[in-house]
C-alpha cells in the first residue's frame, strides 16, 4: 500500500474549501489481513525510529490532531501508537480550560504540556480550538477576560494566527517539530456514528448531547477549519487534511504522515568521541578488576 | 506459567533484610515462545481492564518503580505497558530536582504529575529518592533549604515515611491506587550489565560514570531499600520485591501483579441510568428524522 503524504498536505498561504478535499479515503480495499500487515509495518519502523529520537534526546516531535465529533481521533492516536514505547509518548487531552488557565494567554496551558527533548507528544485537541470552537461561538471570548481592545477587534483572529505561526517556527527552530492532523470526515458518516454510539449500549458512555447540537454549526465549523488550514499550514509546521470516513485509512495515511516527518528529521543514535571511548575503557578496567565492585 | 503475587509482597511494619529475598527469579525457562505468550496474553488483559478504567473515568492507578541503575525498569516499562493504549497511560522519569523543585516540600513535583481519574500512572523513580539516595548521601540535604530543626533531626526519615504513608493513604481514599516494584539486582548483574553498555556501542549513551561510582555505596543503598520498604509497605499502597536479574520472569512478575491489583479494583464500564436512556432515544429520533442533521 504506497502513501504518498504530500496528496494530504495544505500548501497554506491560499484559501482553501474543505468541500474539495476527499473525505472518504482509497488506501485500504476489504482485505482486513493486509491492513494489519500495513499498520504492522509502519509500527514497527515507528518505533525504531522513536528509539533513536530518545536516545538521541535532542529533538522532539509534537502531533496535533483536530477533528469534528467522532471523525476517529482517539482510535487513531490508540492504533497508530499503540506499539510504541509509552515512556517516550506523551499524550494530553485538552478540555474547556480551567479559571487558572483562562488566567493567562491562549498558549499558555498547552506550552506546559509540550513534549520534552527525545519525546513524542500527542495534543488530542490544542491551541487550535481557539481558532476554532471560539470563532464558531465568539461569545466564548466574553469569558476570556481579554483586554477590552482585543474582545471588540475585528482581526482577533488574524491576531491569533500570527501568534500561532510565530510559536510553531520558534518550537521549529528550537527542535521541536510540529505536525498537524485535521481529520476530514463527512457530516452523513459522523451521523451513523452518532447512531452507533446510542445503540451500542457499551459505546454510550462516549456519547453527549452537546456532541449533536454542534451539528447545527456543521458549515461554520468546516470554514473555520478551512481558514485555520490555510492561514497557520506553513512549510516547518505542516496541516495534513486526513480523509477520516474509513478509519483504516485514516490510520494508515496518518502513520505514514509520521513515518514520511520523522525520516525528515534525519535523526541519528548519539555517537561516541574517541574521550569518551578512553573514558569507557577506564571504566571497563575498573569494573573487570574487582575495584568498582 | 503461573504466578503469585503474594510472594512478591511485602508485609510491612516489621524489618526485613533483603538479601533473604529472591533476585535470579525462576518463573520463565528457556523456552522464549511461550514467554511470549505468556506476556501477550497478560496485556490483552491489560489492554481490556485498562478500556474499563477509562471509560469508567473514577479511579486511578499510579505504578512506581525504583531500583538499582541497570535493574531493567525502562525496559519493564516498554515491554510490560507497550501493547496499552497511550492516551490512557503517563509516564514520567524523575531526575534531579530543578531549584523551584527545591523551593517546595519533597511530595510537591511528584504530585503534580499524578494520574487524572481513568488513567495509569508510572513514575520512574519518584518521591521515593528522598529516602534513598538522599539517605545514602546525607549531604543533598543541605541543598533542599529545609527550616533548621529538620535539617538536623535525627527523625528526618521516620518523618518523610509518615509523610510518604499519608499522602498515599489520601491517594487510597479518594480513588488512586498506588504499587510500588522494587526490582531487585544483584551486584554481579549489575556489573555485568554495565560491561555490556560498555561493550555494546548502541547502549553506551545509557552509560554514566556516576552509575559506576555508586557500586561503592551498594551496601548503604541495599540498607535504605530494606528500610524503606518495611516502613512504607501498606496494605493499601503495597511494595513488591521483584527478582529482576532475569528480564523475562521479572516483567511477567510485574505484568501479573498489575493484573492482581486492577482485578482487585473491581473495575466497572459506567452504566446508563433510564433516564439517560430515555434521552439517548430522543436525540436518536432526531438524528434519524433529520432534524439532527
Amino acid at each position: 500500500m504506497s502513501i504518498d503524504p504530500s496528496r494530504y498536505r495544505v500548501s497554506g498561504g491560499k484559501p482553501i474549501d474543505l468541500a474539495d478535499w476527499d473525505t472518504r479515503g482509497d488506501v485500504v480495499g476489504s482485505d482486513g489481513d493486509s491492513y494489519k500487515k500495513a499498520l504492522a509495518s509502519r509500527t514497527d519502523e515507528l518505533h525504531a525510529m522513536q528509539e533513536t529520537l530518545y536516545a538521541d534526546n535532542r529533538r522532539a516531535l509534537l502531533l496535533i490532531f483536530q477533528a469534528m465529533d467522532a471523525a476517529g481521533k482517539d482510535g487513531a492516536i490508540e492504533h497508530v501508537m499503540s506499539g510504541i514505547n509509552p515512556q517516550g509518548c506523551q499524550v494530553y487531552s485538552f478540555k474547556r480550560p480551567s479559571e487558572e488557565e483562562l488566567d493567562h494567554d491562549f498558549l499558555w496551558r498547552t506550552t506546559r504540556a509540550l513534549p520534552e527533548r527525545g519525546r513524542i507528544g500527542i495534543f488530542n485537541r490544542s491551541y487550535y480550538e481557539e481558532v476554532l470552537v471560539v470563532r464558531v461561538h465568539p461569545g466564548i471570548l466574553q469569558g476570556q477576560r481579554l483586554p477590552a481592545h482585543l474582545e471588540d477587534a475585528k482581526d482577533i483572529w488574524d491576531g491569533r494566527f500570527a501568534s500561532i505561526r510565530n510559536f510553531e517556527a520558534h518550537l521549529a527552530r528550537n527542535g521541536t517539530t510540529v505536525v498537524k492532523f485535521f481529520l476530514h470526515l463527512s457530516k452523513e458518516e459522523q451521523r451513523k456514528r452518532f447512531l452507533d454510539r446510542i445503540d451500542e449500549p457499551e459505546k454510550n458512555w462516549k456519547f453527549a448531547l452537546a456532541d449533536v447540537e454542534e451539528r447545527a454549526h456543521w458549515d461554520a465549523y468546516q470554514a473555520a477549519y478551512a481558514s485555520c488550514l490555510a492561514e497557520t499550514s506553513t512549510e516547518t509546521s505542516p496541516w495534513y487534511v486526513v480523509p477520516a470516513d474509513h478509519k483504516k485509512s485514516s490510520r494508515l495515511i496518518i502513520s505514514e504522515i509520521i513515518l514520511d516527518t520523522m525520516r525528515g528529521m534525519k535523526l541519528e543514535f548519539p555517537s561516541v568521541t574517541a574521550e569518551r571511548r578512553l573514558e569507557l575503557q577506564a571504566i571497563r578496567t575498573q569494573l573487570v578488576e574487582g575495584s568498582g565492585d
